[in-house]
């Protein structure tokens, strides 16, 4: 099994009754004339077959024998290919130019999670990017107005799953374009790489704010293969005698919002209800109530029977709800409600799809973008701070403009995202090409350290042109368009989520001399004994 | 000037006497109805012209502006579609997969010219590799048996003129090929990529052992636009008279070599000889005798007359002197008086140029593989211990396989390089595919760590196909091709030959703070005081 063996001789048919139509080569068979054996195989870890299961951790330490196997053949070829019909799109049929970009470049502002690495100058680091952001709006002012680049990115986000501290992206950038104009492109190049083998693209993707996404959806990234929408059902309570919606709805932004399950009385057990209520309490703190149609079995809950006698039939009308139907109604602030709602929504979705109900059709690929986002929000450990929403050279929406000198929480961006069946895919945004506003928002509203960027703002100021881009999360993308489980699946040689190669051991331990002449040495834990001894083990599979 | 403006109204032809035809648009002009300012361009710091002089410093500097001149707009643009074409030919037309491998990985054995990158674990270290040799390898035993990849590639070499810290590499691996499998392809990826304004390249390549071009140019990248060859004389020379030739040829692998400058008596001034003269007793301890072929002009040199007296016909004979050129001899061990005409005859080659006479038709491209090298070299600082030529994983050349184990520096290699105009454009080798051999020569020939490459030899033992490559220096390839004079010239924000990037100044310091996840602190030289200091300065302008 799997050694490699040269055979001449001459092929033939196979037998009658032979032939195997499962295998591409089924119908033949070789008369064998000479056979050598070119390399033996030792004994397999596993064998190199579909149907049988491995641990993660095992597939990745022998990734070379993974690597074999059907599906990881089908993903990388796929990639490969899809990628190539993206760069024809971009270079051959618009006129776009492929430029690397340096990755070994300078920390940028509030770079936490950059990789540094020690030069030979003590005390100066280069960084590895993030993205080549700086990079592609330079080449704007370079004149070099359609640039594309399949760009290895860097981020050091520690242990996460489904993270990977290098990852690449499709990165684009145009001079003298709006919005519209980067959107049309990107419909454009999904369409004509799209896989032969899927249903076509459907162009142009639906719209939708993000005020509406979050409304409607509860996240800026709405799975829009299915329904359930989030619905608004403060009007009808406005004269409503149950304590917790008056007092929900005296509050700022109060609101009543409910989802209907489809036939949520057949398929969610007692004990779903009792986990979703939980997890709305836990993790959001907020009160969900259940509400069956068939009054009669509101399990022990007085407020929902007198909901449905109070407000039943407007509940029936605004949900659209059938006989069967659950509603899931909670009271809050506007975002908080939709948030958590959101999150029920997918929840729910997941129950019924594991008792056997379709809801999202496995072939279908569901494209939106998500636009007009706010420009900054309020720092989480500070809300009277605010950060940029995206990055800080996101251009305002025009209409907006006048607000950043005054209420620049208002502002609205010209960001926007690329969304696939609820995975963000891409993002991208005009950005500010005057330099006295990059300037202005860098400093006055972000309060960055300008200095970092001093080469930027003054790049702006010699005839930069207007322009923006955009870029897409090709793992993420090829994860979504193959079906596999992870974006480790996509990857040639990925990294644990500890950031480990498993194959390899990377990373590893270094001699002291050959940190030397980068002027670096390794600051011990306290602990230091057991920290060290443990270099000398093999890191632990992971799953 | 350079601002940007938008301009809307009537395309008309210029007025008659009033057309540019070095203009691409020299015909027309615009009858303007609207103009609108949308950016300004302030004092820009040199004029964007390519017959502006500007020290590379200033360029490197305002590499955004720079990046607008007709120069750098064609080669970066004639890189993408070079590139492209690349990618067509291997991708479409051959059935090769665009593989994306790791550049987080591990040192590699002997990695001494690696960055490193800590991790948030204590005393681990990512590496960025010199290549994807490892990966390329694995895929091959994954059964991805046509790969490539346009790489990032990471050396530190510190300080080198046109060396750059990162750079790319077209990287090519194949299962079941042999030397000439890579070399058709590569010559056919040549040909079909190659821009359509220079002259087509002529297939095959011609292909020259190592053993004749170090015989033949002194060098292991003959420059093969042009003659003058070495010549070995010793023969001419067993009854000669002469001291220094006897001695020379008394000792082991002693020669006398010679290398004929045509005209040289015309266009060598006396103090060309005379630094030729200093040159190879500087930097080779190496005497060499200029003979001019009229005798009564050899200045002063009675030896070079009484040689001329002596062996004349057999000189003009063997290095088909005509009257006016000028015979450079030396005589010493093989390969050191080899190296040393090599040098001289590319020395003397620009002598000749810089006065006027065309050696080197600018629009040739001469395309030579280098072959039969030899497996391993002496350690320079430890003769009597062997490295690897090129690399570890290089396979033996089959006739030469027995002498591994009695005479391993005997050993020729599957080992072959491009070049092309005198420039190694790339190297690439077919691989060791069995774990057994290639333990052997890790542990025993190269005394390496072994387990540093654990995966790897283990990968080889589960039925590893036989398997080559090749990389091709891209920034190289597009420097040559271009006629660029430096690297820089083909990368759209290089560094700096001290590793600098003179626009956003990278390498940068970093606030302790930022080291801190990674576990790491910066050592700083004794004389701390002044080496910190000089870090809150810009770093200098560099030429």
């Amino acid at each position: 099994m799997e050694s490699v063996v040269q055979v001449s001789g001459t092929v033939i048919s196979r037998p009658p009754g032979q032939e195997n139509p499962k295998m591409p080569t089924g119908e033949i068979e070789i008369k064998v004339k000479t056979a050598k054996l070119l390399n033996s195989c030792k004994k397999l870890p596993f064998e190199i077959k579909d149907f049988v299961k491995k641990t993660e951790a095992l597939r990745l330490r022998y990734r070379y024998l993974d690597l074999r196997g059907v599906q990881m053949q089908y993903n990388l070829r796929l990639r490969s290919q899809m990628v190539m019909k993206m760069r024809e799109y971009l270079c051959n049929l618009h006129g776009f130019v492929d430029i690397e970009t340096p990755t070994l470049f300078k920390r940028t502002p509030g770079g936490a999670k950059e990789f540094v690495i020690p030069s030979r100058e003590p005390g100066k680091f280069y960084s590895l990017p993030q993205s080549p952001q700086q990079f592609k709006q330079l080449l704007m002012v370079g004149g070099l107005d359609r640039y594309f680049q399949v760009a290895r990115c860097y981020r050091d986000e520690g242990s996460r799953p489904d993270r990977q501290p290098e990852f690449t992206q499709i990165d684009i950038e145009m001079s003298f374009v709006e919005q519209t104009g980067i959107q049309s492109l990107i419909e454009g190049l999904l369409q004509y790489s799209w896989p032969s083998d899927k249903d076509p693209v459907v162009v142009p993707f639906p719209s939708m704010t993000f005020a509406e996404a979050l409304a409607s959806y509860g996240t800026d990234k709405p799975d829009t293969r299915f329904g359930m929408k989030i619905v608004d059902i403060s009007d009808m309570f406005r004269n409503t005698k149950v304590g917790f919606l008056q007092d929900a709805l005296s509050k700022p932004q109060g609101t009543i919002k409910a989802i209907c399950i489809p036939e949520g009385e057949k398929y969610l057990k007692r004990k779903d209800i009792e986990s979703i209520r939980k997890f709305a309490a836990d993790h959001f703190n907020q009160e969900v109530l259940p509400i069956f149609l068939k009054t009669n079995n509101n399990w022990n809950s007085p407020v929902a029977k007198f909901i449905m006698e109070e407000q039943g039939l407007g509940l029936i009308r605004l949900l659209e709800t059938q006989e069967e139907d659950v509603v899931l109604l909670t009271a809050g602030e506007h975002k908080k409600a939709c948030s958590l709602l959101g999150k029920l929504r997918l929840e729910c979705a997941d129950l019924l799809e594991a008792r056997g109900v379709v809801l999202r059709d496995p072939a279908l690929f569901s494209f939106l973008w998500v636009v007009d986002f706010p420009l900054f929000f309020p720092k989480e450990e500070n809300p009277e701070e605010l950060e940029a929403a995206h990055h800080p050279f996101t251009a305002p929406h025009p209409s907006d403009v006048h607000l950043l000198y005054t209420e620049p929480q208002k502002v609205r961006s010209q960001h926007y995202d690329l969304v696939l069946n609820g995975s963000e895919i891409g993002g991208g945004s005009i950005r500010i090409h005057d330099a006295e506003l990059q300037h202005y928002i860098l400093a006055t509203v972000l309060k960055e350290d300008v200095k970092l960027l001093s080469h930027l703002l003054q790049a702006l100021d010699y005839g930069a042109p207007p322009h923006g881009g955009i870029a897409i999360g090709l793992d993420r993308l090829m994860c979504l368009v193959t079906g596999a489980p992870s974006i480790r699946d996509v990857i040639a040689f990925p990294k644990s989520f500890q950031g480990h190669d498993l194959m390899s051991n990377a990373p590893d331990s270094i001699p002291p001399e050959e940190l030397k002449p980068y002027h670096i040495q390794v600051s011990w834990p306290t602990d230091s004994k057991t920290e060290k001894s443990s270099l000398n083990h093999p890191c632990h599979p992971e799953s």
